[in-house]
């Protein structure tokens, strides 16, 4: 069928929005027809050719829709259903065998491979192969994605909530929740003040943690962490961070969640965590240079751990996170700005100016 | 009462064989008379003042020996008792509590302070304070510890063998057993061919690992590490190292444990870890220049960890480790070369131009 999607023709080139043809389910999927779809770093990573994915290529992949058409052997949605996508993942391998497809050995081959995990694309123009991206290309009015991405949503949950939560907000709420497992016994130190960062605090909030540090260098965001549920915000443009972070939490963080990626910052987060204590790090990139391992981590009995998609389990953790927003224990809709499908380039220019935190496109 | 103890004066100093007073056990503490000592690179660490610790300083923190006469208080040990001596801690801090004593607040304050864990030493010299190294200066004829420092020993086995447990034998061994939970399903890559290094090979074999591979520079000692339980070896001066563990292991190891402190193998330690594998890191010093934690930990969410003292529970991996010995299971004779006590000074040579793993002296 034709749909119109945002395709990329070359490396940092502009979103175009052009006719694409999308193949119908195959067995085991789902064609959804999104509503809406979050904007992620990730998918500026992915158009910069970050990774390198054979282009053109549709981009986007936080979406949410609602199903028209379900591929055979499908059991688990029917049309109409309301629905969110996440990560893509083999389904085959031994990690997944286990119920941890976040381990999946295939997850960096099939996200930003191009394809649906069987290793062939469903989109295509003119006859030419269209790459997708996280086994979901959402910049599109419609997707065809493997059913075991996709998670039922409450339907009194507008869509332009769910997209982000398959994603963003689950990175940084799994960090703290799944990975961390994080208690009223720990101080968690939050570095960067994006949606990632904001998810890690509101979970935090939820597990009641003692004290919730924001570490961040915009004093509006900074106000915005408190309101969240930070207990206490840092401006490192104005103070030492591993200072005041150690200060505030009686020597340092039990947790530390990093998700700007930026070198000198995880250096910063790492020096800032308690003795034994745990960075996770959320963000990409991020080089270090002349770090003292031996010090920093050996000495210190630290921990520090690369953490995707909140190592969740997204059939029972997204609807979790879902029904704590309905319940108000979970606010996303104050970090979510939702724009036209047609204003990707607002969004993304919003996005880059710091007036938009978490950007979800409405088709 | 007067004891003979090598005694260090200045910076990187001598060790000088001279007569110190050892005070009465206090509330808690044990006399023992010291039978063993293992000698280990963190008494050079401690010798070179990498951590500054006043001085005059005994070092010594492998000891075993014989119960001499018991603190009030004390009702584990006896007088005749044979005993080990592992690290100090202070007992009353969070961890501590939490019978973690290896993440005691105070870990590396009493371990490197000088002290005993209240505070101030039983060491003097013409009525000057001597300082103390791990609580317990074993590096002396006689020793007085902290009770909850000692394990006792099967007196069937030889003390010297016992001597080096409660340090670089555990620290490797732990690492395998208490921290990774290695089993059959796991492949463990160790760099180093030291005492740490080959008790995690030992350890490994005991845990039943489907591959164990070691990494080192030197032919015979990697003929050892075979002999030890190594299923593979690769000598880095002529293999790259990250590619052979890769193949060997099928795609990385599930553990690495590193025991070098160098920066660019721990750099190669991380990088020969398979996706979301985690390194342990047990040698200090260690910078990594242009560390590329994005790509290298984030990215591949994998773990990198700084372990001491193998997170044991003395009391129990202790004579856990030396049961398996005696069963033949935890062959650590084979890495033990014992000197007489007099001859710290060639036991030192001998390590440092490799033809000895792990030296022990016998008073």
């Amino acid at each position: 069928m034709d749909i119109k999607a945002y395709v990329v023709h070359e490396k940092n080139g502009p979103y175009q929005l052009e006719t694409v043809q999308l193949d119908d389910p195959k067995e085991g999927e789902v064609l959804v027809r999104n509503v809406a779809s979050g904007i992620c770093h990730t998918d500026e990573f992915g158009r910069s050719q970050g990774v390198p994915i054979a282009l053109p290529l549709v981009l986007g992949h936080e979406g949410a829709g609602v199903v028209e058409k379900v591929g055979p052997g499908v059991t688990e949605f029917a049309p109409g259903d309301h629905v969110g996508f996440s990560y893509a993942f083999c389904g085959h391998c031994d990690p997944c065998h286990e119920h941890e497809p976040y381990y999946c050995d295939n997850f960096n081959a099939i996200n930003f491979g191009g394809t649906a995990p069987d290793g062939t694309t469903r989109l295509h123009q003119d006859g030419q192969d269209v790459s997708m991206f996280f086994g979901q290309s959402s910049f599109a009015t419609y997707s065809v994605v493997n059913a075991q991405s996709v998670v039922k949503a409450d339907p009194e949950i507008d869509l332009a909530m769910v997209a982000p939560v398959g994603c963003g907000i689950q990175t940084g709420a799994g960090a703290v929740l799944n990975v961390a497992h994080a208690t009223e016994k720990d101080t968690v130190a939050v570095y960067g003040c994006g949606a990632v960062g904001f998810s890690a605090i509101m979970a935090a909030r939820v597990a009641g943690c003692k004290k919730i540090i924001a570490v961040g260098r915009n004093d509006a965001k900074l106000a915005l962490a408190a309101e969240l549920g930070a207990t206490d915000v840092v401006n490192s443009k104005k103070t030492d961070p591993v200072e005041a972070v150690r200060h505030i939490s009686d020597g340092g963080a039990t947790y530390g969640v990093e998700t700007t990626g930026v070198g000198p910052c995880i250096n910063q987060a790492i020096q800032a965590c308690k003795y034994h204590g745990t960075l996770l790090a959320l963000g990409a990139s991020g080089v270090i240079d002349n770090f003292n391992f031996g010090y920093e981590v050996m000495m210190q009995m630290r921990t520090v751990k690369g953490s995707c998609e909140g190592e969740s389990d997204i059939k029972t953790f997204i609807p979790q996170l879902l029904d704590l927003y309905k319940r108000g224990e979970f606010p996303i809709d104050k970090i979510i700005t939702v724009y036209p499908f047609a204003e990707i380039d607002r969004a993304l220019q919003e996005t880059h100016d710091g007036k938009a935190i978490k950007a979800v496109l409405r088709m």
